[in-house]
C-alpha cells in the first residue's frame, strides 16, 4: 500500500488553500499519496483551545492578512481578497468532502481543488448545498445536505483532534504533525531523511 | 548608515533563541546590521491579544514542545529541555538588554548570545540580577536592577507593539514584519528581491 501524507485543512483557511496547491507535488516526490481531511478551526481553535478567531485577534489578525497577501504575491497564487466580515461558513464544504472521502475517494483531490479555487480564487460563497452545484456537481452537493455527511464530518473533525491537529494546514506524516505551509520544506527534508 | 534588521524576541522563547543564532548571518548576507530588541510575550500575547500562554494552550502547547525539539535536533542546536513549569521570568534579562542597547549598544549581540546560551543551552535561571553576574558581568547585571532599565524595557515593549510585533521571533525589515523562524528563508528572498 502506498504510504500517505494526511493533509488536514479548513476551507476557510487561505494557507490551507495555498498548501492544497503544493501537497500533491510534495507527496509525489516521496512516493506517497494524499489523504484530504476537512477540519474545522471553529472547533479546534475556539472550542478546544479556547481562543478567539485569528482575524479577530489584535496584532495577529492584521499580520495574518498581510502574510497571506505576501505569500499569494510571491507564489503567484490566484486569489481574491476576502472581506474580513464575510468568512464563509465552511460546514457545507467540509461535509461534501467528508462524504466524498467515504463514497468517491478517488474524486477527493478534484473536489478540494474545485472548492478552494471557487472560494479563494473566485470569491464565491459556498455555504449552501445549492451554491456547491456548479462547483462539484449535483450529486455531491445534494449529499452535502445529508445527515450522513454531517456525521462523517464530525468523525473527521474528531479524528483530526485525536491526531493533535489544531491549525490549517497540518500535514501528518506517519503520526508526526507539521503545522503551517511554512513547514513544507521541513517536511520535505524529514521525508528525505526518514525523520532525524 | 548601514540598513538594519530589527530583531525582536523574548528570552523565554526557544524559537527566539534559535533565531538569535542565525540573524547575524542573514543580516550580513544583505549588508545589514542587527538591532536586538527585547519584547515580552506576557504583554503582547496575554495583555494585548488576550490569549493564554502558548504552553498552556490545549493541542498547541504539546505541538510546540515537539516542534522545538524537532528544530533543535535538525539544526544541532545545544539545548536543555526546560521543564514546562519553570518558565523563567524574563524581566531581568529584558531590562539588561534594554540598558545595554542604550548605553553599550556595541555589546548587545554578545549579551544576547550570553543570556540565550546560559538559559536555553545550559538551563540556568537568570531571573535575578545576581544570577546574571556570571553571564553578563557585574555592571550590566546591576544596571538590570535599575529603574532606568525598567523604563527602557517598557519603551522597547511599547515600540515593538507599535511596530505590530506580537510573537517571538519577529524580524522587521524596513517596516515589514516577519513572524517566526520559519520565515527566515522568505526574509532572505524578500531582501534579495527588495520586496515583491
Amino acid at each position: 500500500m502506498t504510504p500517505v501524507l494526511a493533509f488536514h485543512f479548513d476551507f476557510i483557511s487561505p494557507f490551507g488553500y495555498f498548501a492544497s496547491l503544493r501537497i500533491e507535488d510534495l507527496a509525489a516526490r516521496h512516493g506517497r499519496s494524499v489523504e484530504w481531511h476537512p477540519m474545522l478551526l471553529g472547533v479546534s481553535v475556539m472550542k478546544v483551545m479556547g481562543l478567539k478567531p485569528l482575524l479577530d485577534t489584535p496584532l495577529k489578525g492584521p499580520y495574518t492578512e498581510r502574510d497571506v497577501l505576501r505569500y499569494a504575491r510571491e507564489h503567484s497564487v490566484p486569489m481574491l481578497r476576502q472581506p474580513r466580515d464575510a468568512v464563509m461558513n465552511p460546514l457545507t464544504c467540509g461535509r461534501a468532502l467528508a462524504w466524498v472521502n467515504r463514497h468517491q475517494p478517488q474524486r477527493a483531490a478534484e473536489v478540494v481543488h474545485a472548492i478552494y479555487g471557487a472560494y479563494w480564487g473566485r470569491g464565491l460563497d459556498l455555504s449552501t448545498p445549492g451554491s456547491l452545484v456548479p462547483v462539484v456537481g449535483e450529486e455531491i452537493a445534494q449529499a452535502a445536505a445529508s445527515d450522513e455527511a454531517a456525521a462523517l464530518l464530525r468523525a473527521e473533525v474528531d479524528a483530526a483532534l485525536q491526531a493533535g491537529v489544531f491549525g490549517s494546514p497540518t500535514v501528518v506524516v506517519d503520526g508526526e504533525p507539521f503545522w503551517g505551509i511554512d513547514k513544507f520544506e521541513q517536511i520535505d527534508r524529514w521525508l528525505t531523511r526518514g525523520g532525524w
